[in-house]
């Protein structure tokens, strides 16, 4: 089966809001073995809505529609699809009464905006929208279906979650694709692709691989496509395990992994704890950590010492040496960590201090450069980054480098 | 001028990446008066870009493809693009000089991999890109401009920015389209439209009106169109402080801008300083704060207290009230905003504590129950929320809330 998303909305096509949705929708189907043939964004207008529906019917058997279906004068979808479909909008009293009783739970007063979204598309199928006054629609033609929903991503998500999967695994739409995503840190693009050549070569004609680089890491895809899932598993598994021969130390993880979930898991199996000391990166390594379910189990908290006063007062840094050595150095750095380790009371910690952007740089201590240590039972150890890049990349990369020399740090630990 | 996107990528489309690129180019061709009518998205695969391409040259006079340059086998842009021109691959020495350059800075040894990034069509304008080693490609066809770009944002951003633009504007390619975005909180959607109704009803036919609500915000987007921009700008702004006077207390702040710039802006015109003490935030509102460049002005920093130990050590809220009340409860919040106030010797401070989820929920307190507190010259504040999300969105919302809050505080306090 062959899907296709459109997102509606002005907002899209000139770059307001990213489009979260069709990455969303394409994972999800992807897990269920549907393949994303296209995605395509257009305006809230009623000639090019229709094009890309008809467009779409053309090339797949689902189409799902996200976008214009919000109260206001804005949203035209609705109107649309009931022109394309021939269809009249009748009023649906058991979706008037879901609106009332959602919005009376949040002290909203209804007004006609809302009245008129219980008006929808006679002959369509309704779809539950639980978490919010927009429902979805479902339609089916000549063996095409069509769905349209709200562009609110949690709404959407909903309706796709709790409304279409379960109608398609009913319908028994499912074909195998077998995913396998291998996180790697350390090596650029081009050097990766050297050292893996004779593995990817040899890689059989039905498993594809895919290079994607990112600020965070450059991660592998493999997809396997054929009828025996099982066999397709089996097979990946294999290739990743050959793989991890090769290129060992520069495998962090898998999938939808991240580099903080993977050092959380290794703490909490050695029952240790970490704190952080965060200058330059403001809280954006706390971020990282605790965006993690259950980091308060190894996640004690840390300091964002963002003036010197802070770094002297709370990580014990000697005022004297930020004079003698500058805060971005390597003596602050080390201090930082060693002082988080023992304000916070923690077996690891890490410290960040440097020149995010875009002002404050120097002709010695340009924009980008920064110090980060990481201390643990062993001790600390420090290095010095420039990443020439703008304050939010600078921001990331020094996240995810600091959580790298972490997890080295832990690593190297353990062999010992 | 219209414009079409193209992003090229199975990353894409089975979600593994979201496609910032083009939300990015549909902001900056906008701001140049270029429209953006359609983004389409499609595999690596040889024939659906030949069709996307084909299908963008009929409607559009500028397209803009992004993805594929990479130096590896998925990467079939560039030959894709050799057979839709008619073009043989040709070496340029330049660009494998430049190439030399970029990796022997970066201490990575040359291969034949980068060595065919020199290897492009002999009749394309070549597009120099400064931060990568995959070149841009510039064709031209019939009036219609195609340009090939690598899909790594900050490498596109480049070749955009040093390339593309400063050509489009040579030849004379601007249209005029005004936009301003005024952002709201404290009103959904609906409430919101029933507020501002008549005004939006006397809005004049060559000015649009789109909603657009987020988990931070609900933005108005008012976009004119027309040849005489001054004209234009006049009108947009006329219309802003007409709605100002309907909604003023909703209004916090225009276009890019964000609650955490606006607060700094009033906190750095104060000589005024803040601090934050984050538990269920984890270090987001730190993090929001500091992506602002300069608020090192204004922030001095703050305590993670993800443990109990740490809010009573570094915080001083007394174990007997944690033990007493429990953490997530009106007296530590306070008890922390001010604690933040006198650690960190701040004029303002924000604190959090909740249950973000999806764990740690009791029947009595919910997951997404956060108490945020407050804290100024003038004394504390504090409040209950219960948002009922998954755990990215309930940071997210407490986030911003208690953004809110710190403003309103900050205003009433200025009013005085």
């Amino acid at each position: 089966m062959k899907a296709e998303l459109i997102t509606i909305g002005d907002e899209i096509l000139i770059g307001q809001i990213i489009d979260t949705n069709s990455a969303w929708m394409g994972q999800q189907l992807n897990l269920h073995g549907i393949e994303v043939y296209q995605v395509t964004s257009v305006h809230d207008n009623h000639n090019h809505i229709m094009k890309a529906i008809a467009d779409a019917e053309r090339n797949a058997d689902l189409v799902l529609i996200t976008g214009g279906l919000g109260p206001t004068k804005d949203d035209i979808t609705k109107n649309t699809l009931c022109e394309y479909f021939g269809m009249e909008l009748v009023y649906f009293p058991e979706v008037f009464e879901h609106v009332q009783s959602l919005l009376s739970s949040r002290n909203v007063t209804i007004n006609q905006l809302n009245r008129d979204q219980a008006m929808l598309p006679a002959s369509c199928t309704i779809l539950h929208n639980s978490v919010g006054t927009a429902s979805g629609m479902w339609f089916e033609r000549n063996g095409t279906i069509f769905v349209s929903m709200p562009g609110v991503p949690f709404e959407m998500e909903a309706i796709m979650t709790e409304e279409v999967f379960p109608r398609l695994i009913k319908l028994g739409i499912l074909e195998s694709i077998v995913h396998k995503t291998i996180l790697t840190i350390g090596l650029p693009e081009s050097m990766l692709a050297e050292k893996i050549e004779k593995w990817e070569s040899a890689l059989p004609d039905f498993i594809k691989l895919a290079y994607l680089p990112s600020a965070l890491s450059v991660r592998l895809r493999l997809s396997a496509y054929g009828t025996d899932q099982e066999m397709l598993e089996t097979e990946i598994n294999k290739q990743v395990e050959d793989l991890l021969t090769i290129i060992p130390e520069n495998v962090f993880g898998f999938d939808d992994e991240n580099m903080a979930l993977v050092i959380g898991r290794m703490l909490e199996k050695a029952s240790q704890t970490l704190a952080v000391a965060e200058s330059c990166t403001g809280g954006n390594i706390a971020h990282f950590i605790t965006s993690n379910s259950g980091s308060s189990a190894y996640f004690k908290g840390g300091v964002i010492a963002y003036s010197n006063e802070i770094k002297t007062k709370l990580l014990d840094v000697p005022a004297e040496m930020i004079k003698n050595y500058g805060a971005v150095s390597q003596q602050v750095a080390e201090a930082m960590a060693i002082g988080a380790q023992k304000a916070l009371n923690a077996d690891y910690s890490i410290s960040t201090t440097g020149i995010a952007g875009p002002d404050g740089g120097t002709s010695e201590k340009p924009v980008g450069t920064v110090w980060i240590a990481v201390a643990g039972p062993s001790g600390v150890k420090s290095e010095k980054f420039i990443f020439r890049h703008n304050r939010e990349r600078n921001i990331i990369r020094s996240t995810q480098t600091a959580l790298n020399l972490l997890r080295n740090l832990i690593l190297t630990d353990n062999k010992v």
